[in-house]
């Protein structure tokens, strides 16, 4: 290729330098070697689109774009999923109608998704505005109404459920649409069934980390401890906790 | 406290309703234990306010908002910061004014900001809107035109520079505003000045993941071999690579 | 330094080398550049003597070689620990003595002990040969009598107690000496005493892998949630569980 | 399962005693909550008779135990192996046999070897005792004798070569036997050919940690830059680099 000519060439003039340089006492951090040795050009990186206001990076698959739940399933009984379509381009929760998850099944991901709470303010504590985002069915990152609503650290926004406490409370006044984005990877387990690599999480709300590559513990228990069963790709799980919590422009993308 | 009140009574009426429930044959997962066992309520995550597109998140530090460099030093001598305020709000690389860091030092951070290469293209490879961002004046992300552009994969525009290649090339077209999201966590040494833990980068490019968690290699080196001298925190650094790139918005976090 | 100037000549003569050769098509991992390149000389390992079976590597502190426990306190109330000495150059969990743990206070860890569950075997499940080494004063890796003998995976022998089921069982029948090898990081915390960084665990029974490099979930706790309030350096210690477990040759290496 | 009777039973009792005891102010790490709410019995760790000095851990395969190189191929062209065997149950390199590698490929394992550097001292730096000991064909940890020998740092015995400097030097004298026990996972890639996890070493040498979970670089290369190009499932590979270093007692266990 025509890169190694000119690469040859740079050598060439670099190596004629070098003989008629004076050698002085100097380290070998001085010694000039052609900068090419580091160059990686194997393999090249694939072209992604970045996304837009209005459209994802080129690359996701939309879960949800605000026209219909065809990506969804009740969690349930794999029936259609039956939450709110709402006319702004969003859906809601509908309470009764059980959590939802997608047709797909996913491993190491990168998810964005935006959140609203209720306007309405009812409830407090874990009772207000409480949904959560599964990742393959069994890792939760929270969703809370936890402006100006305490409740225990490691169960609110922004938490791995049960499991850590984010670094701040980042979150907006109920009503105002909230952003997660997302970084997960998948554990491992070996042949005998026990893990050996824990699955990580990284969160992003609002622009603000709030999980940095925290190592999820196991599976998402409200009551007792997580469990590590082996298990392989699965869906991405929305919960249906009760609250009219609203989500919309969802996409994700397969790492 | 009162929610201890409630836990107890909570905790209570479970306990009668155990007594009063016919035993059966049923394994551990399904005894009725209260939820608050696993709740963690200390610490506190402290608040943020998130950042809107006219202002940064409430705790960060502004390190440019369009306005002055008072923040930024020449990185050669430590005299006033000579780069280029533009009217827009941002400023621009004065090529020959050196790479500029920050008076500030730091560990771990958070960082945001938004940068454009020249939307007259000159040159081809490394030559074309290349500039760079250093944690700790010494680890880069390389900032580069990399819309229609090739160069060597751990070199363009999402790379650690001749470290990772980026997941994928996620570049907006010369003149477009592009931003960078980024994650740091810094490399620790032991007393015997060996580096025990590796810094690491995870960097979003224009909303997209193009680093996951990478643990950096050592110093960034354009020729040979990243090192690993211990170090304590240290400035960040932007590069005067001789082309005219644009920075604005610059925020950083402490985690 | 003389390696400077061998260094050159060898640069010197590899340089010839190349401009009385053919410049052939080639790609650049054919291009001879010196290795020097690659070479790093700083920081210099620090000599260590290794270990025989009669002494621990040069640079361990002996926290117990059979003669004295003038390492270690009472863990209940820091009085001179009351364990018995055995004419073998061991030490007996004096039952009721409580738990002991060290003078000196440590951080990241080599740890290398000798245990052996009692010959008499009374008791079954955790009644049998039970004991534990206490990370920091902490993190549990249990001491057990598994052999034969079944209790939770979470809890036998060689597990991160209630946390991480061992890789393997491979226990040595009551009345062996087994080996533990142990290195330990301790976890990070940032200054709002959230912790960012779990601490790990590589656990190597009887030369056997055990755990290898798990993230501790936080404090060992026999009901309920494991804990991660921020600590410093803290001591090691030695679990009084009412059984006849016996130590010996336990040395540590700061990390 | 009779397991779970005695559970409910444990669990009937306590939750009695908890009607009787008078409710007073405390907080939920008093609630006396059954501790077999954390315990995991699923999956059972597989039982592994340890080793002795005759002989390796039950599941260990051994790769040479002084009778044959059956296991061993010439690593240039697949033919059989052709080091030297002794009568003391060891192989020593052939120079000019070239490297051998395993028949068998592997992914994560613990290996367990000894090596002897020759007595009579031959050479200095790199050239006194040069072997190596390749993971996957592709990443080594060092083989030299460094006993009152400098080398630089990332390439005496116990680096990761020309990637990590071991934490200390614990070389024994020439002529000794010592030991290298090793903990490898593999690297893992991504569809796209990136490699999205680094590989790990953990090195024990002489019972002395000398590398902790050190995340490999990329392919060990004498002359420039570690690549990273996907691979699965390889062999381990033993260096011939001219001198007369010798193995024995080699097993290595599957993860």
């Amino acid at each position: 290729m025509a890169r190694n000519c000119i690469t040859l060439f740079t050598l060439f003039c670099l190596v004629s330098l070098f003989q008629i340089m004076p050698l002085q006492a100097q380290d070998e951090k001085n010694i000039q070697i052609p900068p090419e040795l580091t160059e990686v050009w194997e393999p090249e990186a694939r072209m992604v689109t970045p996304g837009t206001a209005a459209a994802p990076p080129s690359d996701a698959i939309v879960l949800f774009d605000g026209n219909n739940l065809e990506e969804w399933l009740s969690a349930q009984d794999d029936s259609p999923a039956r939450w709110t379509i709402n006319a702004d381009g969003s859906m809601t929760v509908a309470p009764g109608a059980g959590d939802i998850k997608t047709r797909r099944l996913f491993g190491d991901v990168q998810l964005h998704l935006e959140f609203r709470t209720p306007t309405v303010i009812t409830g407090d504590g874990q009772g207000r505005g409480n949904s959560g985002v599964f990742f393959q069915e069994r890792y939760e990152v929270q969703v809370l109404d936890n402006y100006n609503n305490r409740t225990y650290s490691n169960g609110q926004a922004g938490s791995i459920y049960k499991q850590y406490i984010p670094l701040v409370n980042v979150c907006r006044p109920p009503g105002e649409w909230q952003t997660y984005d997302i970084i997960y990877t998948a554990p491992r387990f070996n042949k005998d069934g026990i893990r050996i690599q824990a699955g990580t999480l990284t969160v992003i709300q609002n622009g603000v980390l709030v999980q940095n590559h925290s190592e999820i513990k196991g599976t998402t228990e409200y009551i007792g401890w997580p469990q590590n069963l082996a298990h392989g790709p699965a869906a991405l799980k929305l919960q249906d906790h009760g609250n009219l919590v609203s989500y919309r422009n969802i996409w994700i993308r397969e790492l």
